[in-house]
């Protein structure tokens, strides 16, 4: 097999730092692309398959900067991320240096200042997909940070994921949309499961509700946008759906799930939201006043 | 105004006992379908501005009962619907009931085995909106008991809500399937609340989020059916996006809350959650291997 690693033509070359499960998938989809790729990672022989399919590998993560103007690093925390980076000293400067490692926004926005420190450029990237959807035209990952490297390097980044968006300026924002977007997820998948629980518990198929009830679950989404109208606003005041209107369903699926025998902690959660709001007189607000119980401190 | 009530035509009679915020709709949608319509409430003075339009006010539940082949009823409680019901004694006898009152499915059921003793046919509907929804296309109605009844009266119950269903033969499933609904719901909502929370904190506008993050979001559904499927099988291993995949950023978001000083009891109850699948050897698993904690006694 020819690979254009051995045929260097328009493609311009870049490194991968960090060769775990997703390291390996960001290498895979340059290598795949046609671009020269250098590759680094810890345990040397993780580079083994990448290496037969053309890239090529670095010693040290000093001789993988050197070897490409756009450097991603994919590992295990953003402690280890800046680690890594030091290690290649003198050479990250004039670098594009992406980092593609999950953590919080200050430790996106630690590394980010410290690279600039160092004269290289930097953008920070949230994977919104696991290693088998990158190249794929669905997947999604959320930018921060320079918007040169963003525009620059747009070819490149494309092969990672259809759907690269720059959202800020700021290198700590993608990590804040990506924790947006998980924890709206895991709230959905906890309130399905239990639901799940609920109709099996009676002998119902799920799958069988799903298709059922298909015009009311396509629909939960539809009340985001004014609910994040109204916290954008601050302001909360509903003449439809106030939260006296959710008490009652939320006492009687208590009711059932205690009567069942299911989990009620999760309806008692809710049931606990929704009775402290009404205690404070917010019963002919939206669902969104419970922001503020997420937002005290 | 000439009303139809007064013009007895083609459309057959229909009752509806209570007039509270949601019977009122009810009602005003069979007198706007031009149907003639009998009304009761135990406060009668709420039912003025319906005669204004046509109704026909009842003076007890029997001679609203008496008045029509379908009965409906929507009050504060199953038990409340049931006294009504009973006060009708034997003018029951043949009427297709349709109980739109909210409660437990064994509440539905109860009403539903006493109304099949005293003769009468029954039909439970759960109602998924609020008043204001009633009579429009998108509106949803799951209905439960008796297809006869479902089926005769199809043309009355459509003035109610367009996207009208009959899931089962069984009274009690119905509001099972509006739980699942709303559970799913209030899971969405709380998870998407402490987003808001989160990037309000930052001072990021959550309508802004919503709209460079709407890929993602509008995907948020889209894993129920899969996971549906899992529960119906019982069978949770999964070569993608296992447990072990949600773990590392369910972790980050606990982080993230606690140094943001913003709530993190919700974070912290799904890391629970997925922690004690972990921890009995599920990490290849599915996140619908969750169900089982929400099934447990
Ligand atoms: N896997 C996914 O599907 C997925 C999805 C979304 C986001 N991510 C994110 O991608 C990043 C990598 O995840 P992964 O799943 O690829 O992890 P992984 O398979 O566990 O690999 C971890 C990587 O970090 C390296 N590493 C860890 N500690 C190190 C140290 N002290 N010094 C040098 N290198 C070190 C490892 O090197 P060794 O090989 O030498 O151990 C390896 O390259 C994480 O931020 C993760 O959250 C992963
Ligand atoms: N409102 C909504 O948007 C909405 C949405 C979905 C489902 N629902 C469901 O619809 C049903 C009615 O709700 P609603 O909002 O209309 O309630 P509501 O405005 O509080 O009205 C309650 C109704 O129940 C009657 N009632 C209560 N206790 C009674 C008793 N002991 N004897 C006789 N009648 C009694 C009331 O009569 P009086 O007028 O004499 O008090 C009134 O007709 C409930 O199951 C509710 O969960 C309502």
């Amino acid at each position: 097999m020819t690979t254009t690693a051995d045929q260097p033509g328009p493609f311009s070359s870049v490194t991968v730092l960090g060769l775990g499960e997703m390291g390996t998938a960001l290498a895979e989809a340059f290598v795949r692309g046609g671009h020269p790729t250098t590759v680094w990672n810890r345990t040397a022989a993780k580079a083994r398959a990448l290496v037969e399919r053309g890239a090529r590998q670095a010693a040290t993560p000093r001789e993988a900067v050197a070897a490409a103007p756009l450097v991603i690093v994919n590992v295990k925390g953003n402690a280890t991320a800046r680690e890594i980076l030091e290690s290649a000293g003198a050479d990250l400067v004039g670098r594009a240096v992406v980092n593609l490692t999950d953590g919080t926004s200050a430790e996106a926005r630690a590394v980010a200042g410290w690279a600039a420190e160092q004269g290289a450029e930097y953008l920070h990237g949230q994977i919104l997909t696991i290693a088998p959807g990158i190249g794929r035209a669905e997947s999604v990952i959320f930018y921060g940070g320079s918007a040169a490297v963003y525009e620059r390097h747009r070819s490149e980044l494309a092969l990672l994921a259809g759907r690269g968006t720059l959202v800020s300026a700021d290198a700590g924002v993608p990590t804040l949309y990506g924790m947006a977007v998980h924890g709206t997820m895991w709230g959905t998948l906890n309130g399905f499961l239990h639901a799940a629980a609920l109709l099996s518990n009676e002998g119902i198929e799920v799958t069988r509700f799903l298709e059922q009830a298909a015009p009311s679950v396509s629909a939960l989404l539809a009340t985001l946008p004014s609910i994040a109208a109204e916290v954008d606003r601050g302001e909360y005041a509903t003449p439809y759906g106030a939260l006296r209107h959710h008490l009652p369903s939320i006492e009687d699926l208590v009711r059932e799930s205690r009567a069942r025998g299911i989990d009620h902690e999760l309806p008692e959660y809710t049931l606990d939201l929704v009775g402290r709001a009404l205690d404070a007189g917010h019963a002919d607000d939206s669902y969104s006043r419970l922001v503020e119980h997420f937002q005290a401190r």
